[in-house]
């Protein structure tokens, strides 16, 4: 595997090499630890600036994308540009231009419309990471998932033959779409499944399977990965009743008996707890939703790490010191 | 007197003892002087993650808390929950671990019901202030009008006895409720003071007394503490008309010729002027208003040092270093 | 020229000196060069804290100053006052003594009536800068357009004699009033132009010269400043239809052949695109729009510098080491 990370931009999963991301998940590995110290900050960011523009809100994301910058010392800024900017005509260009204009190093973008973050990566020359965008991708959610995984298990190559299960609204998910195009890479096998209406026709050219019968699909399962069910969005309309889709799409006990017994539980949050995940899967030890929550801050570390530690003249430093323990080096004592 | 401080959190005057009262108010009286500093900031918290996590919109507050923690050289975060996270269904208890989950130092947290911060405690491992929670709390509030009171007065001994009279909407303040609380523990005689639709009944329990006429209590009284009447909010309907109220509980320079020539007037901001204080009261000689503001962010400070200051295994280290000079050693240089 | 930059303020251009804006432009121009480094950060006003209080929406001149006050090392504290705190009630003047109280070094302030940052100013013994008062000034906004200009044609002395084009809602335009008396104090000539309904009667008591035919302005001027058409606020029932408008007041390729072909535009931005600005001429090589954003960075950096700089008992410290090289010297290591 050579040792380099040359990207300016994290745009999606879907044109990221193996080696790529294993070599993000093995930074992302290192920087876990510095959310265990005493003092949780390293200093290799210092005096950089990253823009956090949202243009849809986000407590989670946002905020974990703003410790991650802050802990490397870097400053953070955040724009929501909730219905201002957009309402006075601005084209994205223009805002992408004006904002590279403060020469910022890093803008993690996250929009409604699909393909924002990679328009937006076309016109800057500081880098581009994507937090979401329409129901197409949002990587660093990907990433840590195949991390809180990997993670479990022992090993990335762990991943290899894995089969993954990701249960929902499929077609209304960039979440499940930036996971079935990783963990495919990594060699697991993915199932997608949900009532038809939440599972795109030719969903299998991702390369993954369909099943829409959950009881079933659960059996085979290494990791079941549960959708929100965007209630307040896209949902309504799609499926009978709450009740209804509990009974059949819902994780809970009953269905968890079928699985296999060391089978990981997976969700992005914020759970709707009773509809797509029974509390006691939630908080049972199956589930991993709060490792995945500390991991993304990990991976998001990673990423700035990798894409702006020490740039110069378009090559990365980063690459230079990027062993298992460079990261550890960069203590701040 | 034991030098210690081993909590986790702020959560309340009321579980507070007379000890813990009196070691905060010392340690906020040492961070007073960093405000006066052509540098003002301390490296103490480097590295320490403090989210404000509000629920109800304020500034003051909020700005007052980040100060404070910047100030520290801690990492600030603002999440703002007006309705998006809210709206989307999430337990509280979910939001408190999926926070605990991005290892975060401390949680600041304002919520419009109470209960709200001793809830978070419970499942945080990182610590928790309580930065007002619904009618229940507002504990650093009472702390800044006992040390401003104690400032003025030359010690926090000279509490002991003080006749203290507080005056508005005491049913609907969580102001009122903090400070009956804390200047009672400190040996104070607290009177509340408003019309009946503003005075609780058993409100005698706190251990205050009531009087209905705020003429005569205005006599005796050391400090008279205006409460904001909140006009926007639960005030409507408790009274006839502002002009009325104004008249009957307002604190004008009529009132004032009554009271002590040394009183202490106190308000928590932002003040109605003509209402429940006319502005040649609010801007006398006699008001610590601002006086107030200033002593918040020195006791906010205070409890960032004890809560998180070099705390390890559950045992905070602040306690080696708490004498009254131990504040001034943590200089930048 | 005096070695001396006293103010506590910067308020408008109304009140500047020509050294005053020399010396401004000057501090900026060694400003610039910060934005380039690997690590975009000098130590300057660390520990000094910097209040961004936004009673208007923006996220252009917000990102701006909290850019440049992090990239000093300051604390940057923002409140956006949408309606909260008005709704509650407060006067202005009891916001500033609060906000005073916490002792921040610098409030800039953005505010819909003119006039405000002048009375917070009065009251406040920190420093108040004007980021837009009313229909007022936007002193921030001039001073970088002059170093725009001064920059490209190579010397600040160059404005002199100098022909500036200002076209649109000249009556609702801080940023045209500010624009007007910087370029004229420097000895630029400045016309403005737009149709009657927008040109405010007496304008040119401000120094300048009125034109309604922007074919026939256009030909003589040295740089064309566009203004933006607030669609969204003043400009409805300004102008007959937006067509009509772009086509007599929009600068297009057609109105830009009858320029000097070394003309500079200019436009504050952000830009409705066809409308006072076609695609072509914005995006074109006369266009300094974008340098303008970088400028104000740099105008903004150095306004806190000359401002809050080492301060000491009300006498600037940064007026011993102004000198060309003066910030540079301030570097991290």
């Amino acid at each position: 595997m050579p040792d380099t990370f040359n990207r300016k931009d994290l745009l999606g999963i879907e044109d990221l090499s193996v080696e790529e991301i294993v070599k993000i998940l093995g930074s992302a590995a290192s920087f876990r630890e510095v959310a265990e110290r005493d003092i949780k900050k390293v200093p290799t960011l210092r005096g950089k600036t990253i823009i956090n523009l949202f243009y849809e809100p986000s407590t989670r994301t946002r905020t974990s994308f703003e410790i991650a910058a802050k802990r490397m010392s870097a400053d953070a800024i955040n724009i929501a540009v909730a219905s201002s900017s957009i309402k006075k005509g601005e084209t994205l260009k223009d805002t992408a231009l004006n904002l590279e204009a403060m020469s910022p190093d890093c803008i993690v973008v996250r929009h409604g419309s699909s393909g924002t973050p990679q328009m937006l990566a076309r016109y800057l020359k500081c880098s581009v990471i994507n937090a979401g965008d329409g129901l197409h991708e949002h990587p660093s959610q990907a990433l840590l998932d195949m991390l809180t995984v990997s993670n479990r298990l022992g090993g990335i190559e762990k991943l290899d033959g894995l089969r993954i299960l990701i249960v929902g609204d499929v077609a209304h998910s960039r979440v499940a779409r930036s996971n079935i195009l990783g963990f495919s890479k990594m060699g697991a096998h993915v199932t997608v499944c949900g009532p038809p209406t939440m599972i795109p026709v030719g969903i299998e050219h991702l390369g993954c399977d369909v099943n829409h019968d959950m009881t079933a699909a659960v059996k085979d399962a290494d990791v079941v990965m549960m959708l929100r069910l965007q209630l307040e969005r896209q949902a309504a309309g799609l499926f009978p009743s709450p009740r209804e889709y509990a009974k059949l799409y819902g994780l809970d006990s009953l269905k968890l008996k079928r699985a296999k017994k060391d089978v990981i539980i997976l969700h992005p949050g914020p759970i709707n707890r009773g509809l797509e995940i029974s509390p006691e899967v939630a908080d049972g030890p199956w589930s991993l939703i709060l490792e995945q929550v500390a991991n993304g801050l990990a991976v998001r570390m990673a990423l700035f790490y990798l894409l702006l530690g020490g740039v110069k003249d378009g090559i990365s430093n980063a690459n230079k010191s990027l062993n298992p323990d460079g990261v550890r080096l960069l203590n701040l004592r």
